[in-house]
């Protein structure tokens, strides 16, 4: 869409691009599987794999069909659940999950169930494993699946709601693929040290075999994806000679979704989604029809300077409402109010002021990598704190 | 391209709408999928179920790509094998072939190995079971997988290279996928009353669970892609609103080769892809470019008629070669030749005459309706004399 004010030739710009990094993607983890296969003698990480594969496909080809098609919304919150189904129905991991130490007084009380734990048990959202005296484990089970798809729903969908300017979709997409590469790769050092340890003095440890294996799963998916982004980042940057397309945003969200499930890292994936996650919660009242929404939300671009501005969306004002008093940008005459679009990157323009399409974008950017850094701090030097 | 001469109003027909019930089978078999795996325990299926889809899904989305970007020849041929590759690296079943009996006497002769059985050990290809004295079993291993590849690449371009008349494509995959279903059940049912029969009188049979297993997998996908190419053809019959496009092509060629190699019935599966093979062959000269190959070699529709006539490409005459003598439709002065293409539905026309689109694909239809009882009465009436 920013296309349209710009003086340049524009129109030949092939829009769904993604479709090509996400062939070569598909072929690699293809050879990566059928690699995998005659490895490894264990059926259910095959089965992973297999589901996995299954998943990001389906989420492929269904972005491809957005992109050509023009899917209406509510497709595309369902779309994406039954793409996840296969993932979920082959999932044969843990559901249960560690709770932070300061809600556990809240599940175990004195060796006895707390008022939330009963809760809980009462509703059958989750049971408390009694084994574990101080309630640091609930045992979820279909919640847990729950969990997983809306995971699957919100990656997909969440990168796709936060795009729109060059380079942006590639972009982050890359900084979080980085970050998750590093998180596996750190895991797996970290593990194979704990192996040495353990192997000599022969105590217990918490780190397997298996968590190992699903971290090398993981770096093999996200190797395959920063490499095939890289390369569309390259033609994606600004100014763009190729588009991703919904194709790209769906297929780049399974992946991290996918990953992060399979990889039992979805808390840590999160993390790495602060922007888009910010993106979303303050989309939210456009996003529910709270206030208008326009099609599209883009920066407006201003041909005289070159530079892009906050895109709005005009109401009539309520001077009651913290909203308009918050973020109007301008009021009329005739009782009505412009409000800039609620979405992270309109917020950029309105903090630092209009700047260039490249310049927004090595904003955002650096602010995805601000996000990133800080999710692995939090990972690695807060958490323990907590758990 | 049958629109191009036509009166009709024809070029706001969708093209490649083999989409939507490609999408909708897909729903339908990831329910399935999901059913399969709350009921059964089995790891092994649910990963022939998975692999089964993943190959499915990706010709799909291969096909759509095709339609919208239209792929060089050369990939037609390599992404189908990468669509394969899921099913081949998850196949546990057995590598082994049943020797028919007429051809056991090349391989093992008097207890001791015949030259051809010699050669294929030599050659590596294959290794004769000593076991059975008879050399009835030869172990293929990685060839067996190479076959199962070639089956899928054979299936998808197979359906793909006859086609073009309204209704012909979805038609030819409808009357296969029901003789695939009739098979199913035939075996199902018959496998019950043995595994009935057994029971009583506690003999052994070769008939067990995971034939009839095998087969109830088959029977649900073919459920669900018999449910929407029926929906699909009622759009797609003369004069059509919809066409097929590769996507569907590709989607049903690939699903009879899964259901062929995950149910073990590849043989009886070719059985039903006699007109597919004939016209493979018969097209081989032409898709070798041994003789000029048009883009499209549909047959050519007489405004003036009604009625369609078959397509000709035109070459130098060269009196020695057969092909010229028996095909040539007319010679010119200049000392070339018009030969029809190179297909079965333009010999349909240059053996019935001029016929109509919706003729014409009855026809060809009924023949493919012969073909199929056909397959099935080699199947059940004369392969036990092979065998």
């Amino acid at each position: 869409m920013g296309k349209k004010g710009t003086p340049r030739e524009s129109l030949d710009i092939p829009e769904a691009l993604g479709i090509v990094p996400g062939a070569i993607f598909l072929v690699c983890l293809i050879f990566c599987l059928v690699g995998f296969a005659s490895g490894s003698n264990s059926t259910s990480k095959l089965l992973d794999c297999n589901s996995a594969l299954l998943s990001i496909c389906f989420m492929l080809f269904l972005g491809f069909t957005d992109d050509v098609l023009d899917w209406p919304w509510r497709y595309k919150l369902f779309l994406p659940t039954v793409a996840s189904l296969p993932l979920l129905c082959c999932y044969t991991g843990s559901t249960s999950i560690l709770v932070p130490t300061p809600l556990r007084q809240f599940l175990i009380h004195q060796g006895d169930l707390a008022p939330l734990g009963k809760l809980l048990e009462f509703v059958r959202l989750a049971t408390v494993d009694r084994g574990a005296v101080d309630g640091s484990i609930l045992h979820l089970g279909v919640v847990y699946l729950v969990y997983m798809s809306m995971l699957a729903v919100f990656c997909t969908n969440a990168i796709n709601i936060y795009a729109g300017i060059n380079g942006l979709e590639a972009g982050q997409s890359y900084v979080i693929g980085c970050a998750v590469l590093f998180h596996n790769l750190f895991e797996m050092h970290h593990g194979i040290n704990i192996q040495a340890k353990t192997h000599n003095s022969r105590t217990s440890t918490t780190f397997n075999d298996d968590t190992l294996e699903n971290h090398l799963f993981s770096t093999m998916i996200m190797l395959s994806f920063v490499g095939v982004t890289m390369g569309l980042l390259r033609h994606n940057w600004y100014p763009a000679t190729v588009f991703v397309g919904d194709t790209y945003c769906y297929f780049a969200g399974m992946t991290f979704a996918v990953v992060g499930i399979l990889g039992h890292f979805s808390k840590t994936l999160l993390l790495f989604f602060i922007p888009q996650i910010l993106n979303f919660l303050y989309s939210c009242p456009q996003l529910f029809k709270l206030v208008p929404c326009p099609r599209h939300r883009l920066p407006r671009f201003d041909a005289t300077t070159g530079l892009l501005n906050p895109s709005t969306f005009t109401v009539k004002a309520n001077p009651s409402s913290l909203l308009h008093r918050l973020l109007a940008i301008r009021h009329f005459e005739d009782g009505t109010v412009e409000i800039a679009n609620m979405t992270v990157i309109n917020a950029f323009l309105q903090i630092f002021g209009p700047m260039t399409e490249r310049s927004l974008c090595l904003a955002l950017l650096a602010f995805q990598m601000f996000c990133c850094s800080f999710g692995i701090v939090v990972r690695y030097q807060i958490s323990h704190l907590l758990f």
